[in-house]
């Protein structure tokens, strides 16, 4: 704690993320990365952007990208908002939507940036407690709130809320901002954006991070109507006028664009992933039901924090939440067929030993 | 005005960054961008980074960048802190160190997102004005306050503040933080990194958007004693984990590294701007003493709103503030020695023009 911080920095609770380990080779499985590479058309994409114009400020409108995104989900440009990863997107929407002194309302189990969030803005919030199978119910949301937020697949669940109860949701908050957080969709997940037309109230927040193997390249983006968007400009522009560099943007249109390498990646992963938790239930893991491109299983004999520690020995990384409801699952990233291949088989051993050695 | 935005964001007035025109082609001076490139190494690293490697998370602490700037700068890697260009740098820096119901004082005329970020975080400031030649009057900064913030060279007007008079300021306010913002200090500047390790107040912004040629890429910092570099680490993972991405990190690294180009281009940029300033003097513009890449100018003659204006339908694009104090004055950026040729010989043309209809 220093004399120098001001009360703010004092007080909140900073995320943690996902470990980026150096020191030594895992199977990567702690931070939902898509195991395919980029298509080769983003790759050709920043090499012709490394050019001489990037001596120059890139267009704070992101306007190429806007019609591109735009384009893709059949809406107009002004409902498009860009910016450096999602996760920057969610910060901008919890100061632009939400106000001091009226509680916002979550999962108690979902993304642990978003208290993070309420935390900096010295925003209240309510926790809706999800069932024991770990799905919404809805009935926590109809109530009177400062706005609400869900990732749909919910994270680290994997587990989605249908259009209907959304609608609901929209329905009783007419006058409060929805955001769904949509960063998992891709994967089997059914988007909500076509409400957006009917629903002045929702905000869809989407990534390249996942769907698009592009975590390394920091694009996410909202969408919603005109005048969400414009509030979300009018914080970005309190800010950083210039949050997407030019070569971030230049990939991030190539990547929307390829849209059949895309839905291949997305497919592949799909298929990985139901072959995985039939593995994993063959070897007496109980596992959440997963649109995601990751799965939140637990094993009923066995510690999660052992297991996670052990399997971090054996260079195979997950991730593990030391928290209450959920401290004995493991968040296991959708990796390649050949690494979950060999997840599952060190796994199936590692398991046989620690239920033999604790007889 | 939305019923759905929240309270700050009804009040905040965004700043209005530089036009990035589309319409034609300028001779663009109006946002103090470099006329020179980025390095031939900076372009065959971005084009290196362009690889599989995208699908995953960049470093969240940009190590390998903090330990290149802090070898540049011989400082320790934990003095350093990386963000998406300097203007996020300090939008972080008034949340980590300024608080609420304490003024902050800057100068009057000065970088015009300061009162933004305030308004934003809901700061009170304080106006240290400006002597008459656009100079500092030091006594303003000693005086009880929440936090200082200065340019240096200050912008729009291009002055330095010397040594001395910095490390008085700090030496009064020890037990706040002074911010100096030396987004333009390689153009001749002397910077005031070398007094990071007596003062633990001081906390030195940096960018790479001009001097290294790359506002395309969005990379700016932080120098500072450790404990200043962990408040921003907090309120930065408070917002978003991975603000720079693994393309802008490894075009940052190999700019740092190739000082001598740096070098080159600053000193071109710096005897052009010696000329560009004997010839304005020549046409009879007054000229604020500048160590920048731009100078601050205006014409006793000439109204500085009309002739932005003229200038701009000649495809001379220069910045215009219609501020207070300043609203006879241009801000031109200093292109290439080529650019500023025509822009001289053009400038000459307009002001005969203008004198010779007005008498």
């Amino acid at each position: 704690m220093s004399k120098y911080w001001s009360e703010i920095t004092k007080n909140i609770e900073p995320y943690v993320c996902g470990e980026q380990p150096k020191d030594k080779k895992y199977i990567k499985l702690n931070t939902n990365e898509n195991p395919y590479p980029p298509s080769p058309k983003v790759i050709e994409a920043i090499k012709n952007a490394a050019n001489e114009d990037l001596r120059l400020y890139p267009d704070p409108n992101c306007d190429e990208l806007r019609e591109t995104i735009a384009k893709y989900y059949k809406l107009d440009k002004k409902q498009v908002f860009i910016g450096n990863g999602s996760d920057e997107v969610l910060a901008f929407s919890f100061l632009t939507f939400f106000n001091q002194d009226e509680d916002i309302i979550f999962p108690d189990i979902s993304y642990s940036f978003y208290p993070v969030y309420a935390k900096l803005y010295k925003l209240d919030y309510r926790l809706a407690k999800l069932k024991e199978d770990f799905s919404i119910n809805v009935e926590d949301f109809l109530c009177e709130n400062g706005g609400v937020i869900i990732p749909n697949p919910n994270a680290p669940t994997g587990r989605t809320l249908d259009i209907e109860a959304i609608k609901r949701i929209l329905e009783y908050n007419s006058n409060k901002v929805v955001i769904i957080d949509e960063a998992y969709v891709d994967f089997g997940g059914e988007s909500v954006v076509k409400l957006i037309k009917d629903y002045s109230n929702l905000l869809v927040v989407q990534t390249l991070s996942k769907s698009r193997s592009l975590a390394g390249i920091r694009i996410g983006f909202a969408l919603g109507q005109e005048e969400l968007i414009d509030g979300l400009n009018r914080i970005k522009n309190s800010m950083n006028s210039y949050t997407v560099d030019r070569i971030a943007a230049k990939a991030a249109v190539a990547a929307i664009e390829d849209e059949t390498y895309f839905k291949e990646c997305a497919s592949k992963i799909v298929n990985t992933r139901e072959r995985v938790v039939e593995g994993l239930k063959k070897i007496g893991f109980e596992v959440i039901p997963s649109k995601a491109n990751f799965i939140f299983a637990s094993h009923p004999e066995i510690n999660g924090e052992k297991l996670f520690l052990i399997l971090r020995e054996n260079g195979l990384l997950v991730r593990y939440f030391n928290k209450p409801r959920i401290n004995n699952y493991l968040r296991i990233t959708i990796g390649s067929e050949e690494e979950m291949g060999i997840f599952l088989e060190k796994l199936k051993m590692i398991v046989a030993e620690i239920i033999s050695k604790d007889k």
